[in-house]
């Protein structure tokens, strides 16, 4: 049975796409696949736009940002495009001095730890103006993708708080958790801030076109389940719970996080990405049988012989029967090395199934 | 029951210390307590010793591992000494370029990624000659330890293998799990290489008086159950197969390991390091209740306040009694920013429990 859509922006013939109907759980025409980091340093036209433009720069540039969005749906016929963004773009649009800095990532001009820091942070929020340029991309992108959904993008609170507090990438996030363990309530100001302007950040996606919403929360894998469901889950909740009345479906994915798969899923998830880690009938068996995934093929194959690559799409697929709805993706995201060219024969091959 | 030593290295003292006791399951006259990276720059007299030593060196002039593994041991008054050291030594002492820059890691003069490049490897070979400085060093740490027992140390091969293969640290292993899935003949050849040179160096640390051995896989939680089991668990196990003979405890460790610890128990480990994700109760029950642990501090508490740290121990400490032996350790190394007293003040209150 086909959830309707009270969004007018939802139109009939995206509903019934097979990456909506395989993420409400519904028999699609085909299995529908598209990738993480689809649209990125893969594909030569991507380098050629980005040439001499700031990663954050080619966020906020509305041609721009629908451009790169819209590349790897032309090149490989995948089932989705992603909205091509960065997990600190909301504290950018919001006035946090941040910047990615080429082959090290976002680094902030002040870190993010102490009572004052936060109160400074407390001032500032995301206008409706501020997310302009976020709606107009998204306007352009749907236009040209017709009956293919976009996939609205937004980082999770923690994962964005870990970048905020040690003020640059870190492994172990040991600033982002030392902070979480030795003062949880300045912990959570941060993360109900972050929770804020993560949902406003995926509702303007959701209100001007995007059918579907992604939560990535990269570093979450790094906490325990205790750790995770005290400090992280409310806030993570918090923005679901920002675009539920929206009804497109919500996807909720990390890495190395088998040991909170059901955790993350009770965070008001409506379909989980399963990392190349754990085999998608293990993660349906996690979850209990009754929700749809994403994944999880696994980045490493995609420099392997192709009857390799093959043979893992076609026991990825096999497994992703599983569950009641399935969308083939990477269970990480596509490498900057790759051949593009093996990422359109893996759509032809999943197409082909 | 003890299994009695027919090492004559291992002294009855040795033997009947907490540590050894623990690792064998047995009672132990209280809780032993090391850590992870305990030598090392959390120590104001480390950092004086290695002024204007490079890593690699301090680990090869005999008198400095020595004190550097010492420091620990007289300054916390832990249950054990580390065998000062690092993952890649084998590789040194076997011919291999290799150094380690500072803010960076280990880097490779030439990575190991064709099957030339593993021709070449297998011409190089760890003499016993080579092993010279880790005798002598040791020879010294036992001497001043008396019945403290010293636990050797070596980094797996499928860590030292991704390494190899990278040239340099990095984030997610993809060349070297991209090797082993799309060359797993090479692989293979790489990987017995590994273990041969990883076994000599054990052996050699045991022989010489180490009373426990401890192989680090730092990097396993990147693989799934299915890779560890086909490409990695069969060289680990040909690692302890070199040292089982030696009949010391056999720890076995890595990070975001959870969904291994069985697999990596299988190789021939008699007890299991735990990553700090893992409540050890539960780390217990996986493991079927009968395999001595070791761990798990997080070590994003040791900069929190001293009560909530206070709590944190004496909740692993409860946990780690539903094992048939506890040593209490760290669930990673120890942060470079650790504050020293920190650490001597976890001692006192382990020993007291």
């Amino acid at each position: 049975m086909s959830i309707p859509s009270t969004h007018p922006l939802i139109s009939s013939e995206t509903a019934s796409s097979p990456l909506i109907r395989a993420l409400r759980g519904e028999t699609a025409s085909h299995i529908p696949v598209w990738f993480m980091r689809q649209a990125g340093r893969s594909l030569p036209e991507y380098l050629k736009v980005r040439e001499g433009v700031g990663m954050l720069d080619s966020c906020l540039r509305p041609e721009l940002t629908a451009e790169i969005t819209l590349q790897p749906v032309r090149r490989h016929g995948v089932d989705a495009a992603i909205f091509f963004s960065d997990i600190v773009i909301p504290l950018r649009l919001a006035g946090v001095d941040v910047d990615i800095k080429p082959s090290v990532g976002p680094v902030l001009g002040s870190p993010v730890r102490t009572s004052a820091d936060i109160e400074r942070l407390e001032s500032l929020s995301l206008s409706d103006e501020s997310l302009a340029p976020i709606r107009e991309a998204i306007a352009l992108i749907v236009a040209e993708l017709g009956g293919t959904p976009l996939i609205g993008f937004a980082g999770a609170p923690f994962t964005l708080a870990a970048y905020m507090v040690e003020g640059k990438p870190s492994r172990d996030h040991l600033g982002a958790r030392g902070l979480m363990l030795s003062h949880p309530d300045l912990w959570e100001r941060l993360m109900q801030w972050c929770a804020r302007v993560t949902g406003q950040f995926l509702r303007a996606q959701v209100l001007a076109g995007a059918s579907a919403a992604q939560l990535f929360d990269s570093w979450a894998g790094s906490l325990s389940l205790d750790a995770y469901k005290v400090h992280v889950a409310p806030a993570s909740a918090s923005v679901f719970e920002q675009i539920k009345d929206l009804e497109v479906p919500r996807i909720h994915f990390g890495t190395g996080t088998e040991h909170l798969l059901g955790a993350m899923r009770d965070t008001g998830a409506t379909a989980m990405g399963v990392d190349y880690r754990t085999p998608l009938d293990q993660a349906s068996a996690l979850l209990g049988g009754n929700v749809p995934l994403q994944g999880n093929l696994d980045p490493a194959y995609l420099t392997a012989p192709w009857p390799v690559i093959e043979a893992h799409v076609r026991d990825v697929v096999a497994r992703g029967r599983t569950a009641p709805g399935h969308v083939v993706n990477l269970g990480h995201g596509v490498p900057p090395t790759t051949d593009p060219t093996v990422l359109t024969r893996i759509v032809e091959l999943v197409h082909s199934l």
